[in-house]
């Protein structure tokens, strides 16, 4: 009954990287599911390093994989070695990173460069009908490959951000943080998350289960 | 009834700062109970700092308060300003950053040197009869500062550690993942967590959930 499950993480801090929180929240609910979890990141640099105590950008470089390997406790593999047949499904945390590292949407908006390695990967696992979850602004990620296909996510109720994603053909759904979207046509089920700045984080634990759960179900 | 809790990070990696999921789940849980939660970390520098995709040191500098921020979303203070006055209990996740950046029990085992502020803060939370609940390697510092008092502390079934940490007075209960220690009589509640390296995280979590829990009920 164990699913094989990928998670791609794009860092480690909500302003360059991957978001910690929902990244661990995933994994504990992915984990209590009983899903075997294997955590991919890019191996690249960061698009930059934010210090997130004043949230000024820091002069220095850092390595997508090498800082992803800080949730994922060493395990980490490269994006390169996803291969969408090892797997049931596809998790996608949201933070920054994911708009800046896996793709260009935080600068570029709909109008967004997507990571080669990463656009394969999610059309590998759309092409071959596997489910997708995806958290905050990764839905944005999901819109840019594969809003011509006419998919429903939800980023919450950002107006702007919605707009963007409704550009690429994708439908936007508002959407509170304790729960998610959940696009049966296309496998895909999406939860804002941290999209939602100030919301309480037992609040976005309940969405981030319920993604989890409703993900695994197909 | 909403409770004020300290938490303090030591940084943002398991092998040079707090651990991540320890720390995240501290923070749900406290937050689904209904605590207040201020966190704080030490402004200074990481005792070093590790590439955690090789487990080798890595040639660079980070500050504990800058890389803690990444898990408490900007939202962290110097521990300086941590006055136990204002809070009713403080919360210590694990990580090698507790052994290294908050003490030396990585390096010199019962005969560390303990920061002073993270000293005088447990001191003063001890004094003032607060609660205080510990993670993963934690239970160590507190028996550095505490161990005279007789404290009862687990950090799981590690003979080794177990043995420091008696060194200093301290006694060490074994426990498991998915459980924790309640010392009622100097209000002192650990659980093991990541100490058993490779425990799945949903029996991490119940300990953690625990933990928090008996502490908030002092």
């Amino acid at each position: 009954m164990s699913k094989k499950v990928a998670v791609i993480l794009s860092g480690c801090g909500f302003l360059d990287g991957a978001e910690i929180r929902e990244s661990v929240l995933t994994l504990l609910h992915l984990d209590a599911a009983g899903a075997e979890v294997t955590i991919f990141a890019p191996n690249k640099k960061q698009h930059h390093v934010v210090n997130h105590l004043d949230s000024n950008e820091a002069g220095e470089e850092r390595n997508i994989l090498e800082e992803a390997a800080r949730i994922a406790r060493c395990k980490v593999s490269p994006l390169t070695e996803l291969n969408a047949n090892d797997f049931e499904a596809l998790f996608i945390p949201g933070g920054f990173g994911v708009a800046k590292n896996l793709c260009s949407f935080a600068f570029d908006g709909s109008g967004a460069s997507i990571d080669e390695t990463v656009q394969k990967v999610i059309n590998d696992f759309y092409a071959s009908q596997k489910a997708i979850g995806a958290l905050c602004i990764a839905p944005a990620l999901l819109a840019l490959c594969l809003g011509d296909k006419g998919i429903k996510v939800t980023i919450g109720n950002d107006e702007g951000t919605a707009k963007e994603i409704e550009k690429t053909g994708a439908k936007h759904i508002e959407c509170k943080a304790s729960d998610c979207v959940v696009d049966t046509d296309h496998r895909i089920v999406t939860t804002p998350a941290y999209m939602y700045d100030s919301e309480k984080l037992h609040h976005i634990n309940q969405g981030i289960e319920k993604c989890v759960r409703k993900t695994l179900e197909f």
